[in-house]
């Protein structure tokens, strides 16, 4: 077990071996990079300009820009060198002594997250959403095509995904307004067609998105080189207005039902620091079908991550979970889904997004959307001493990640408003 | 009819009502904003260099950046100024002597086409494809699902579209590699599953794609707010690898099928340009259903753009014409697609693209993609002395549009390889 000589608080996600990254401010100067360790935000930028990042840093003034693009664009070698610079610099005992031993500098670069807002870390260029949870998938397709044909025929063979909206991809905390829109009048008479209003069925979905990093592919990725490209990760919510979905989904896919808000967590979980928590998925092998050969994963596997989602009505003190899930909760892991997006040749660029796709668990209370967790609407789900069958306005929905996944107060935490 | 003082060929589309906005390069210089009249590329920073938009441009230096993004984030009156301004300087008798009367001014800032390189000219932060032409819609649901089931319920009450992949939309010219990707062994008996393998059917789809300009929106926009957010068109081809897409698309819609190339023509015709061609669609009008007030438009209609499409292959010197469809050939027009994106909530920024979906006309001979004109391969469709069902490594896809629309050699040729 490694400590800092900076306190950190016992019940903190954000301890010396998780130095995630993200985008800060404090009034008065622009937004610029940084990490955390328990309660205190680093100013990366400060630390560079000190020099203590001079020797394994290619490019010069990389931690003062808006975003984490241009550092996440460098190889995977310079992202594990500047975390275990962090770590050398906080460890006790101190292994470089720069940071502990310089007042000034910790004076400028050291701020308590209280007093910094978070921005969005990434300009996010595209952000793709997966569907790669066989149990959500399955659920899904029961609920619509019932049991027998539940998983679609090409499910199996490849991780089915779909382009989402990188311009409404928000930080969290953020105000999520229950949009207006189509709703088709009766499901059982198409000629009736469609009304313009409020949606009515407001859901949340549970997902992890991988950050992609590295310079920009022209060729198809292997699985080799996609999980050199994977940076870190972020907590998603994928929320979704699922009558709006249902009526305008075919044959394109969702658009207007998705493209309101995808919310995610502000620090972004390096994929070094999840190594050790490597795990197989919930569907242990892939064996039947084999995946064909560029989707073949040698080291197959996700990782441990418990994952919650806790609504909070505007009449409650406090979050009520309603699902635990886990990231291991995987068919295609985020390397398979990587390299298939590219295997017709697109191009993928330093902080595009990979959604999961919701991650529901095997049990009824694992699933990652209201969708599930109501069954389509046909049970409440409690939510303490209230009742839900999807979002009600007001609530406050809570995803959070842990192990080393971002501090709990800084998973999503946003307003269905 | 006005003319310019500038020498403008017979033939070109380039005249001085047409203006178009592109971005330039000449070795040892960066991109930068340029408009074209004839065979003749007007740089624009210098213009604004010499002072010739100072008192029509709110902000400095907006010519000079390799994308025209911060120039179509301003509202449309800045662009209907800057095109009034470039006419007068050129227009014969001359309303504006600083340039021409200038020669030094003139020396620096004319190139001659043949001497430039063309970029993309926006940095496109989100692609959307739409669904819009009702005979294309009709042809691939006729192919598909039979006659009476040709178009989905929703398709005559909102415009289908989905997200597509920005990374990947390149200028015109440019080499389109056929991909390899996910093929289904045998539809008929999905247990067998799918292989690894070259696209056997690949294949262009004529498009006109709407560039959005102003800021960006955080509330639905009205049908009024979208038509003054349309900065101007390019002409598009939607590339797609039909066995691909057969297989992925079901249920979220085409992905690696369409993610690995969509061209574009280099230079944006404007919507001022094109107002003189506006023109009822082939619909006529949408009363069958009417829309829902949102989607209503007192203005319905598109534009007389005559889009062609010509296949030229390896071993031939001339292209083949394979398609003649007009951008009339649309039920849903670009502020319909606009209003209906927003109708959630969803943000458009300066420098989005809203393909209108492959334009096909009635007739057999104005069908906008190989899928169509050969009629799902059943038919051999004529190339020359050549014949095709889809595309031929080697084959060179030159899309035009006519009218004002850009010149024909700058229209998109692309070659299939
Ligand atoms: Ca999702
Ligand atoms: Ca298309
Ligand atoms: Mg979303
Ligand atoms: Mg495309
Ligand atoms: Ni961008």
């Amino acid at each position: 077990m490694a400590y800092s000589w900076l306190k950190v608080p016992n019940d903190s996600d954000f301890t010396i071996v998780n130095v995630p990254f993200g985008v800060f401010s404090v009034p008065g100067k622009s937004p610029r990079a940084a990490t955390i360790l328990g309660d205190t935000v680093l100013d990366l930028s400060l630390l560079e300009e000190a020099g203590l990042f001079d020797d394994i840093m290619p490019i010069a003034n990389i931690f003062c820009r808006p975003d984490l693009n241009t550092f996440i664009e460098q190889p995977k070698a310079v992202w594990s060198n500047v975390r275990q610079r962090v770590i050398r610099l906080l460890v006790e005992p101190c292994e470089d002594p720069r940071l502990k031993e310089n007042s000034a500098l910790k004076r400028a670069s050291f701020h308590h997250i209280a007093e910094v807002k978070m921005h969005l870390p990434i300009h996010v260029g595209d952000y793709t959403d997966f569907y790669s949870s066989r149990e959500h998938a399955t659920n899904v397709g029961t609920m619509f095509r019932g049991k027998d044909d539940a998983l679609q025929p090409n499910w199996l063979h490849l991780p089915v995904g779909y382009h989402g909206r990188a311009s409404t991809v928000y930080v969290s905390p953020h105000n999520v307004h229950r949009p207006y829109g189509q709703l088709q009048k009766d499901a059982n008479d198409p000629s009736q067609g469609s009304e313009y209003g409020p949606c009515q069925l407001m859901d949340f979905e549970l997902e992890m998105a991988a950050v992609v990093g590295g310079a920009a592919n022209t060729r198809p990725m292997t699985i080799e080189q996609a999980k050199s490209r994977i940076f870190g990760f972020l907590l998603m919510n994928d929320w979704s207005a699922r009558d709006i979905q249902k009526w305008e989904y075919v044959p394109l896919g969702p658009f207007t039902s998705k493209n309101f808000a995808t919310t995610v967590s502000p620090w972004i979980v390096t994929a070094d620091a999840l190594e050790a928590f490597a795990a197989p998925t919930s569907a242990g092998l892939q064996d039947n079908p084999t995946p064909l050969p560029y989707l073949q994963d040698p080291e197959y596997g996700s990782y441990d991550v418990v994952m919650t989602v806790a609504i909070q009505s505007a009449r409650q003190s406090q979050p009520n979970v309603v699902c635990t899930s886990n990231f291991k909760n995987l068919y295609w892991n985020s390397a398979q889904q990587l390299a298939h997006h590219t295997v017709t040749g697109c191009s993928m660029k330093a902080g595009d997004l990979l959604g999961s796709g919701t991650i529901s668990g095997s049990t009824e209370t694992s699933f990652g959307s209201m969708l599930e967790l109501s069954w389509k609407g046909s049970r409440e789900v409690k939510v303490g001493e209230e009742k839900r069958k999807f979002l009600h306005d007001g609530d406050v929905v809570v995803l959070k990640g842990h192990c080393v996944m971002s501090r709990h107060t800084f998973g999503c935490r946003d307003r269905s408003t």
